[in-house]
């Protein structure tokens, strides 16, 4: 049974490869193409043969855009005056989602990560240090995950940034909302408690 | 940001359709395809676009299959005279897992699910009834989901198969293996008690 079609395993191991997907999921995906109308496979197969094509990299900040530089970049509401970096692209999704922020943005696409031996030279800094030298922006956001590697990346950078003339942040860490305290985990917990802020 | 890419879009919405597979999760696929190498992603659509032509149904039982006759249905080894129902592939695929049964299947391709209108005409029954009339198959194990439209598929089912001279069986239905009763759904195991089975 296990090898009744080649395609089909090809496809339970690329749909595999998904963040979050196992094999199981990815089996019920195949599955699922299976059953839908060959008319709709063939739409997605085009659309996904096509993605690369219409998605690229903003040259400004390195978000995805489809065009040489993003909608967020090119906007002329947004605040040029601060830059809020982030590990990918998807940071940024998240972070619009919440319509709290209006500054720009700059994607490192990745962090430091000793383990995997990405070091510093392998961070794409180098236009976002062309751009605070030129002194427009004032303030920088360090939006990178609240996780070792991004922690470390995050040090990195400051100390990077720290000779601008800049003001630089650190996104808050600390409890989510909508949770009780008794489930979160210790680490964060302590970390919310450290970084308590006094009531004006 | 939310309409940056026409075809980011329509595939998010086309991986939400997977089962399991919400909003979040389709998101973080797409994300994913563009991180990929382009090559990658070609022969991922390739494949999904062949998918179809690759695996079709088993004008037997209809399993997927590349052959016109599934590899289980050709097998020489199996069973001829007893047969499992099930209302998809995927079922069969997972009761092969176990290595627990030699015999052969037959997939309905759905279950009877009145509040869908889907009712006994519908059900894909033809060949099996004939099947049943040859008179090979001896013993005959529903093996319908134990849902509301499972359990109502294998009672329509029971009563059209047993005017045929075979004996018909009910997968067991009951607490499953490694869990502890104090967190079974009370249904379960309200339906685990009144199956309990004596120790011979």
């Amino acid at each position: 049974m296990g090898k009744f079609s080649e395609i089909f395993n090809e496809l339970v191991a690329s749909f595999s490869r998904f963040p979050g997907v196992g094999r199981r999921s990815a089996e019920r995906m195949v599955f699922s193409l299976l059953k839908m109308k060959p008319q709709e496979v063939k739409d997605m197969a085009s659309k996904i043969s096509e993605i690369h094509q219409d998605v690229k990299s903003c040259k400004l900040c390195n978000n995805f855009s489809t065009q040489e530089v993003c909608s967020i970049c090119s906007n002329l509401h947004r605040n040029k005056e601060m830059i809020c970096i982030v590990e990918e692209p998807k940071d940024i999704f998240a972070i619009e989602k919440t319509s709290q922020y209006n500054g720009l943005y700059y994607v490192l696409l990745g962090s430091l990560s000793p383990f995997d031996d990405v070091g510093g030279e392998d961070l794409n800094i180098g236009k976002l240090l062309n751009r605070l030298q030129e002194g427009d922006i004032k303030e920088v956001i360090m939006a990178t995950d609240p996780d070792n590697d991004g922690e470390l990346t995050a040090q990195f950078l400051i100390k990077k940034i720290s000779k601008y003339k800049v003001k630089i942040y650190r996104i808050s860490i600390g409890i989510p909302l909508g949770t009780q305290i008794e489930y979160i985990d210790s680490a964060t917990l302590g970390k919310a408690l450290m970084e308590c802020k006094p009531i004006p």
